[in-house]
């Protein structure tokens, strides 16, 4: 491979003559070799391409950046985020904590970038562009770090993860309004129990969701937060006046979000309760999801010896030795991501309290967890939605049958003879093997007339 | 021991002569010997003293429970919630996860107390209050279990938990103002940075509680709702008309706080995401806790070999072995409730998750873990606050010398003379272990007049 | 209430007249108001005063305490764990974090009663004990309480928590025997699959087990090494030659156990990973008695709705509702135990993993942490044992009506006629809603004869 | 793009026709649009072809596979294993809970590539091999997956973590017999106390190393236990006789690892406590990990503002905006690693406890979590040795000052004094800023003779 030299504070290193990063990103590569390569985010670069872009203007505005140097890093920012550099962003996650290295390798790749826009090539001549002096200019890695992983995040949440919750909870609401009338048995303690219709069932579901969007839309507002500003330590030392303010600013009008500057800059560079926040409100819809998903799967079970009430979209052979076998692997999918939302909310948690002092150390696998989870989350709605739930219908004849069948529609009686004896005619079809109607008539608490006046299942729901 | 006998559905079962309760509570001491006794917090019994009455006094609007019956019940649940009957209360957290136990022994004490207020001796006559038919009456355990655990942890987060954190906060505060002048050095990566002042230092712990305030009263809204009045399935079976809106409002009346009817009952009962929601920003603050607890212990660190910038108070012998020594024990003891916290967030997740069909039968680990979190959070707080906060001074000595024997101050020059002479001379200074104004004098790259000008660390802090 | 005065290094402090413990003890409860009084468990008081008379007899033969002071400190101790002294450890879990003041709390009430013993009054005279002089002589709170915390968690492993899972695991044994020839359909995906015999079903549980018990088993060894002999920071200040050694001999002389000196006492006061690994292996047998017990109470859903192939006890009414209702209320409770045992994890961890130098400071919640799953995990597969296991019963009509209703015998074809026309047989039951045999008929695959004899559920078990 | 059509059970599909796989891998492509593409672990993938190859050679032994095949399907294999057909593997973790899909992935690849090694044309003319009949030949996704996924873990745990946690741990260990001399200062509560040496300290931590290898080691047995053999229940329906042994005893031949045969299939099917269980143990090696780096980033501090008693190697310009500034990156980087393992763990927890009745289906979930945490831990590990912990020295001049200042000496006093008059000299030198010997000659406790005789840092470290 070809090499050229590239240069840092503490000398020269060899980089490949065809990338654009520089010595200080070379460095980290040399010296990190943990994990899958390039694991650094994409969407965390694209946050920084964000605030580059919005430094350059402010900085031309305030801090005498020339017009020139800012069109140029505004324009290789822009090339960022068309996705023209992906290539470029070669680091790990499990990198210096303050995620430096990240920062530096946008730093270098917009300098060398901006001086072959110059019409110049890289290592020859004098930069046009300096990585520290004009990239990073009225910055530091402990506030663009986590303004960047503001920025991705809560594109992503908004953007990803809650258009695909909103699209799942749409389905479900629909199919809780179709099944409005479907009276089926309800369990308790996965006991059977009085009945319910399928769709009140189902509307569970969708007020859990609805409540985990505004869980997750609640702490959106800390997120907004930027720490762009607060430079070094967060006193926000060699920054213009105002600088704070208007960065954020530019931020918001360049990536159409709610941003603005933290009012503390000093929690936002040394602690991360926002993403601690925001990945709580994620994994509060892990923990709905994975209780809908298993009550999808457990009232699809069967065919013929499970419950069988619903039947889900049969997308693949289910399995390679037992043919005919169709299996709810979309609920297993999105089970297997709320196990791993749950995971990375542990891993959130662990970093986030170990902020020390001025900075928190643990930003690039903070980060990476929640872009993991808010994606896994968002993905997973929308393909148990498309492939799963869209599709699901009620067995009608599975679900009569279970409820006629039931004891549990004694409970009707209990306002009009009394929890104990209707206790005793449960008792009785229970231990006779016979229907309720006949162990209440056989015991004579009730009259037919009385019992097919009192016992209807449709009455027992509440439902209109 | 002196028994007398109680009944159920099952049939006869002996009880301590002197106790209240009845036959199901009595089963379930029986069956459940697991941990230590009586572990069902009181809090949780003391919110269903408040629906039992809230229910009696709307059965008797709507259902047709008598005035004297309502009376009776509302006198025994007045005297539940004065503490008379604390010892009536036997049971533990690992019984049956719809907490039917508890109801039920809640039924049973106020129902055979009431015999006793009608001037009855309890097991003789027919019983004046029935626990099923009259205290139970519109209700299940499966409603009023998730209602009282709602009660209760309300409360305990608005009386204690937000009121411990708002108390820290406040002295905090004060500190944040107090310290406000005295300029430090700054500390990233653990290593030194550029100077910023205490009370901004301080000012970071003070936005974490402000959010962490925030998130947890963003919560409130769900755990606002009750699930009473959805009794066994969400549907309402065996309910009247109008019945869950009115008896929310007396609950509403009874506590004070704006408690109101959930809009889906199904969620109420099958899910407990409000819980997870409630708790996930409880475990917020723990992270922020542990942050700052962490902090001051570093800060207070020696006192001769640590960092030593401040002094906390000295409240008991810190060793038995080395004298003279004085440790953070506020500190430990908060962060120990962090790390509780911390796994009490893991089991209301894996609790939280496992709701079937119509049913969560994981709500009185749930509640207790809520409950133990949330006491503990403002124990901790008032605890740290009053034996530690309040006392923190600073140690100018210590912060001065550490200051101006700083290279970090070097930053300030990064303006005047550009990045890499700045670097040049931090570095000349900490090879040759000198001051960096020497260095930069010996490098020739400022004068003197222009050092003092340009390195001053109050000037560096942004703080004007 | 009456008081007297005690002292220590920083002054005078009022005690309850009434109680055996000294200033440093009324100090913490003074200035720890957290959480529930009295949290710090018992077992850790017994195993300091295993610890204690230990080091009496080691400082006797090598340190030169004299014989009546051994001899009454031994007493004192010998009474603590007769449980004569339960109330006068007053202290919480939520304290300094080396846990020094409950192991003043012991060194002050052995001293006291010592005093008491010696027919004197307290308060009254030269101390017969000196707390620190005596009573601690060659300790330090942090050899002495990881000390206390390994015997008392060995101990409650090894006599109560194994002990539950191997009831537990015998019985299930026993069934796994029982239904050794129950043929029943197999479930996998949740989903009808091949026929396997119950006994098979109890047999993977049986081996969970024994897993677990191997798992908890191999981390005794590190639990089994004393920290006691490295006092302050690990290397043995103020300690007699050979002491260490001698001192664990004669802990494991007390207990019956096989404890040693730890060969590295740095690592077993800064770390206490032999916790965390205990707490691991405590965690997957939660992980394990989740999946049995979760497994039982859905084979024994119902009782018309669900699966119904085994019929539990049914130890109380089930509900305060519907009559006649049986809940799975054992396999509640140790499923909610499992998510208590899964959060103290984390709880360990996170207290584990924040060592500081020459000491941990989260021993007390990792302490209370292990023990209470300890104790929570022996007494829940008791409970489960006694309670549920012992009366499971197959429910043989129901396992006999669902096998011979199932598609999934098809794949005994499989390896007859080709997976293809395996499924093609089992899609035209399945559609038609007939049997597989009139399905394989219908398309010739088979003759009836080739059916009856290939197709036969209990030669699909592989079980002969 | 050009493509050929594949037909499965369901019907037809369209696979790219310059790929391999089939109908199944296909539809999951189009069916699970999860997350990142590919992140089904190639490990996994290898594993397949290891235990594919055993079966086709033990099928051929028992089951009649004839040679031909045989040998062509292990001719793949061995391809797959060499890396070359790493593009042939597209699908991601979140598919079907059992891994079917992956299995029927490496199933349709054998088949195709065998079909061109045979000089065929894919998609043209009979298969070669059939996928279901030949290549899963006595298999099913349900005991394969748990088996590849055994081999993957066992192999990355010997080669890759064990591996790196010994270079890792001799590095220190030589470190600590470097520093055997190194009197220093000792820190418990994070304040001064009595002295050892820097080799003690590092000594603890390869104690910790030590026993986490060692509890990593003994969670081998059990995930050597391969389920292969169990087929789709665990019965082992469709193998021939002797099959289970002899594939096991292949595997272990080929990989050279202790594999075996699971003496109980049931278990090895529907739970995967032998994942939870290892990664049980990287979890505590995790938190050693924390507590490791983590002091030793403390233990490097400042460089004139923190504690500073070691110098670490400086790999890269610290900061971007303080010159001179260089940072603790790879005690960053590892603690990353920490807060990810520890994160999960929890997942595969959260997975491990959801296995119901014959099939766990979080199985690629647990896998992934289990083979990340196992390779980040060994990367991590000898990452932090070659670029830090091989560099460490000590700042000697720094660590005598600040032993030679610290008021903790005093303890080598109580023996000859007392405790009380030690702590009156501590704090009278505390008081009044001097050193110990001035408080303790001023006191007139000690002789200046006697002070030089007792108080000697050498000679309480008990190291001689």
């Amino acid at each position: 491979m070809d090499y050229r030299i590239e240069k840092d504070t503490m000398g020269e290193v060899q980089v490949p003559a065809d990338k654009l990063w520089g010595a200080q990103t070379q460095r980290s590569i040399n010296n990190f070799k943990i994990g899958a390569p390039a694991s650094m985010p994409l969407e965390i670069i694209y946050g920084f391409a964000y605030l580059k872009k919005a430094a350059a203007h402010t900085n031309h505005e305030l801090g005498g950046l020339d017009e020139e140097k800012r069109d140029l890093i505004a324009q290789v920012c822009d090339e960022i985020l068309e996705g023209k550099h992906d290539d470029q962003f070669p680091l790990v996650i499990w990198q210096t904590g303050s995620g430096t290295q990240s920062n530096m390798n946008v730093n270098e790749v917009i300098a060398n970038r901006a001086h072959q826009l110059a019409g110049k090539t890289i290592g020859e001549g004098e930069k046009t562009i300096q990585p520290n002096d004009d990239v990073n200019k009225s910055q530091s890695s402990n506030d663009t770090f986590p303004t960047g992983m503001h920025i991705a995040c809560y594109k992503m949440i908004v953007e990803d993860t809650i258009s695909g919750i909103k699209q799942l909870r749409n389905t479900l609401h629909k199919k809780a309004q179709d099944f409005d009338e479907v009276v089926k048995i309800g369990r308790t303690h996965l006991m059977d129990a009085t009945p319910l219709t399928l769709g009140q069932e189902f509307s569970g579901y969708v007020s859990q969701l609805d409540h985990g969007i505004i869980a997750i839309e609640a702490t959106l507002e800390h997120l907004s937060e930027l720490a762009l500003g607060g430079t070094a330590v967060g006193t926000g030392l060699n920054t213009p006046k105002g600088y704070d303010r208007k960065v954020a600013a530019y931020i918001a009008d360049f990536t159409e979000l709610p941003f603005k500057t933290a009012d503390n800059k000093f929690e936002a560079l040394a602690a991360h309760d926002a993403m601690v926040e925001t990945h709580g409100a994620l994994k509060q819809v892990a923990v709905s999801l994975n209780k809908i998903a298993h009550d999808i799967r457990m009232l699809a079970s069967g065919p013929r010896s499970g419950i069988g009430e619903i039947i889900i979209p049969a997308n693949e052979p289910g399995s390679s030795i037992m043919p005919g076998k169709v299996n709810p692997t979309q609920a297993e999918a999105i089970t297997m991501v709320c196990a791993r939302v749950m995971g990375n909310d542990t891993t959130v948690t662990v970093g986030g309290m170990q902020g020390h002092f001025e900075l928190n150390v643990f930003k690039p696998v903070m980060a990476a967890a929640v872009l993991e989870s808010a994606k896994l989350i968002g993905d997973a709605c929308r393909s148990f939605d498309e492939n799963c739930a869209v599709g699901i219908e009620p067995n009608h004849e599975k679900i009569k049958s279970l409820l006629e069948n039931s004891l549990m529609l004694v409970t009707a009686l209990n306002t009009k003879i009394g929890y104990y004896k209707a206790a005793e005619i449960a008792n009785k079809a229970h231990d006779e093997g016979t229907t309720l109607k006949a162990a209440a008539l056989s015991l004579g608490y009730v009259t037919e007339a009385e019992f097919d006046e009192w016992v209807r299942p449709e009455d027992m729901t509440g439902h209109k």
